[in-house]
């Protein structure tokens, strides 16, 4: 049996707390929150405090909170002997250099207060300072999720800078498609097949495959006529750059 | 029963072909095609000719080739007391001026010759020249699909913009995360249950809701340290333009 406590009261806490409730190898010893209505829901079924000077023994200590709060919150933690990690993309290891035995517990998506998820098939991205913790450490999350893996800090800067472009900012894309739909008074749900058409042959094809389009035929007519439709200049020079992107990335297959 | 003649033997014709075969009241009397090798696949069931003056009789004509050979067709086909109509998303209803009755059956789908699809949630967007020709165009949808709409030919220009917004855009940035991932030796794997995510969201949640990340936040901080991290050219301008467009989109909303 793996203890933990959980510090902070926020999206990813809420999603980690509710997966560890489900997991008979974890027991959830204690929520440690700042602000005491934000412990609520999870006062129904664990022990929480709001006072750093009151923190229970345990195996990890998971510290679940926005990055910019990480290294005090770490700061204001301890001595303890447990395994303490936070839970972010961005965020050094060393942003708990307090702690002798720390690491990285990065649930790779993007969680929504409106939608509970467990962590079933969420990558975790993992990382000990010391490689005698990792062993806990993969076992906390092989307890909650299938999809676990061991990277760098380093990994895991250019990983949270792919996710950004594959969820932030093809979300942005998707708006961008509802926005010409709402003008010219389409319903949205008429693109909606076709975008889970393209994150479904992801599956059977590499993106570089999968690539259709008048930019990768590199059919200027359409391209031009396209343009000519667009009146918000975000979204000219957006069509413009992702055109040409794509034309450099098939020109050079050529 | 509905009878139907299919010229051309491209993706988007192999793709109509075997949703009608399913359909109990559409019969296909032929497939016109110009080369005999791409006509084999549909010979097994249809009677296929290669000859324009040896076209039968039939409700329906429809013409699924490329844009630019649409009006070519057009004009070498007839003189038909049937429907004429065209597939593509681009193209103006008056290609097809040459035939008194024309129209467009359009499915808002990309197809893949690797992946077949029936088209039963597919969109299929509807224009005829004469109203009265509506019925039986509506009728030919509804056989094979769940999903019909009357759209007119300005607004199956837009339509067919956003279509290149929200799948040929999208799945080039999925082809940038998946060139940051192999650059640092991190499996495109990891990445898939955000992209589903993302998507997923969209049967709840409006992309304007849905978005988040550093630029939503104008987290000025992370965004530096992503495009620090950055050195293609074009996924620098490509981070600096999408984050400019969130950011406004964002921005008038404080």
């Amino acid at each position: 049996m793996i203890s933990i406590v959980l510090i902070g009261t926020g999206n990813v806490a809420h999603h980690l707390f509710l997966s560890f409730l489900q997991a008979p190898s974890v027991t959830v010893r204690q929520v440690v929150g700042r602000n005491p209505e934000k412990s609520t829901p999870f006062s129904h079924t664990t022990k929480v405090t709001t006072d750093f000077n009151d923190i229970t023994v345990a195996d990890v200590y998971i510290i679940a909170v926005s990055d910019n709060a990480i290294e005090l919150v770490s700061n204001a933690l301890g001595p303890v002997s447990g395994l303490v990690v936070h839970t972010s993309g961005t965020m050094e290891l060393s942003a708990l250099k307090k702690h002798p035995h720390s690491g990285v517990f990065y649930p790779l998506q993007s969680f929504s207060k409106e939608k509970s998820m467990i962590l079933k098939n969420v990558p975790l991205c993992l990382e000990v300072k010391n490689e005698a913790d990792f062993g806990i450490l993969e076992e906390l999350a092989l307890a909650v999720s299938e999809s676990v893996f061991q990277i760098s800090s380093k990994q895991r800067k250019h990983l949270h800078l792919a996710a950004v472009f594959v969820n932030n900012f093809s979300n942005h894309l998707f708006h961008i498609g509802e926005t010409i739909c709402k003008t010219h008074e389409l319903p949205f749900e008429l693109l909606k097949p076709l975008i889970e058409e393209t994150v479904c042959k992801l599956h059977t094809m590499q993106p570089l495959e999968a690539q259709t389009g008048p930019a990768k035929r590199n059919d200027t007519q359409t391209m031009q006529a396209h343009l000519a439709l667009l009146e918000n200049k975000n979204h000219i020079a957006l069509y413009k750059l992702l055109s040409n992107s794509i034309l450099e990335v098939y020109g050079k297959k050529l």
